[in-house]
């Protein structure tokens, strides 16, 4: 029997958080063959009354319940939609009672503001991160590089770019890169620019495979993207990150968050929550 | 009473997933006083027993049982988690069986790729959108640009760099952006560059007083960042915005999610789940 299911995503926010909850849960199963539906900015009873009469029309093209996973703070909202025909699971439903309990706090029950701007203060100091990230993309800046949290050092094209941007993006770290090249290679030393900030230094590595694909796909053909050119190079920034004592990871098999979290980790950068 | 409580944030991944979902339920406490302690990464015996060690001497210290939010996807590490002396939630055991059972199938009890590499091919057009949003910032480019899925414009730091580089490592959506200046806004016309795209252009609006504050940072004193100049060039660019069409948004109180989220809805680029 192949039946068709519903997912609903519903928050009276961005529902970011309730995506990251949904893409986890489903990364329990093969394939899962269900149509998600987003519904974001659910805030008032015209809105969720109208997300319902969808939930309601899923019920009916599917046969089955539409599974509905909320995040909406006002309860009267999210009483409205648990008498759609979904099954629903809110996240404040779930966990906010023992959280409240734990804590001798009673919740507010005030829209949040998990993605909201928060405060200027810390929209400021992200947006501060993401431009640092920019100004010392790839080695472009060197003045100031003293204010880096960390320094990402790996050849063109294994991943520092992206990691920094995100470690900018999502904790506000000033995270710096700086691409190695063949006369440091050469050299079998650090660039001088880095010297002074070992401490922060932290190497990427990738498999020479997966480099050469991924140099392919910018200059198909060039030396730049042969295979021994990827494997020479990437053999010789290990080298350099063995004998310089620099931490580095092998970035092949890893996600940007992935990569991001481990470096935090042993680079000891706190994770503010 | 001041009572200290610890909140754990264990995961076998990256603990991006429950980082969002703590982040979200406290919201909507005032100003929690509760340590919080994350500890990614944890997918064998020894290291959750770490943890476990972890919160009890939390546990101890603090004379309440510790909060444990987690996503641990093997029971029996799990198992383990659950006979520390934290309160533990797991968003599996809460969400995982009713979902398997609404759709017929297993789940795999396998560490999950949630913020895993996934495939390449995710990776590279991850990647790829992101290096789009680096090349199309500010107006730098314009060969190419009809491949942008949006354009954002407005006056220069109403949010229009961080907001593109958030669709593109989110969403992957390839996201440009193009500055109104004054010259445009004399002329009372869009910028010749951008009339092809007019259905992609999206506009971002901020009260000049948040402007102004933005800008006096940068360039402090200057005419730039002014106050009635920034009053002015907000004016001017609502009224470009009204007089072509242009949806737009007014960023002042919004955060870099909630802009990117709102934007994608309003323009109708697909948020893929």
């Amino acid at each position: 029997m192949t039946q068709h299911n519903t997912i609903f995503l519903v928050s009276d926010r961005t529902g970011i958080t309730v995506e990251g909850l949904v893409r986890t849960l489903l990364t329990q199963f093969e394939q899962v063959p269900a149509e998600r539906v987003v519904r974001p900015f659910c805030d008032d009873v015209d809105k969720v009354e109208h997300v319902v009469a969808e939930i309601n029309a899923a019920a009916e093209a599917d046969g089955a319940p539409p599974l509905v996973y909320s995040s909406i703070v006002d309860t009267e909202l999210r009483d409205r939609l648990k008498r759609s025909r979904g099954q629903v699971f809110d996240i404040f439903d779930a966990f906010l009672p023992a959280l409240s309990k734990s804590l001798h706090m009673r919740s507010s029950d005030r829209v949040g503001q998990t993605h909201g701007i928060g405060d200027y203060e810390d929209y400021d100091r992200r947006v501060e991160a993401v431009n640092f990230a920019l100004s010392y993309d790839d080695g472009a800046r060197l003045k100031g590089l003293d204010e880096a949290d960390l320094i990402l050092i790996g050849v063109s094209r294994s991943g520092k770019t992206p990691t920094c941007l995100y470690l900018a993006m999502q904790y506000k770290v000033l995270a710096a890169n700086y691409p190695l090249t063949e006369d440091d290679f050469l050299e079998g030393r650090l660039p001088d620019p880095l010297k002074p900030y070992k401490p922060r230094l932290f190497g990427l590595s990738i498999s020479p495979e997966r480099l050469h694909q991924i140099r392919e796909e910018r200059r198909p053909g060039s030396r730049y993207a042969a295979l021994p050119q990827c494997r020479q190079e990437i053999t010789a920034a290990e080298n350099l990150y063995r004998t310089q004592g620099i931490p580095f990871v092998d970035s092949t098999n890893m996600s940007i968050e992935e990569l991001a979290i481990e470096i935090m980790q042993r680079v000891g950068v706190d994770r503010k929550i």
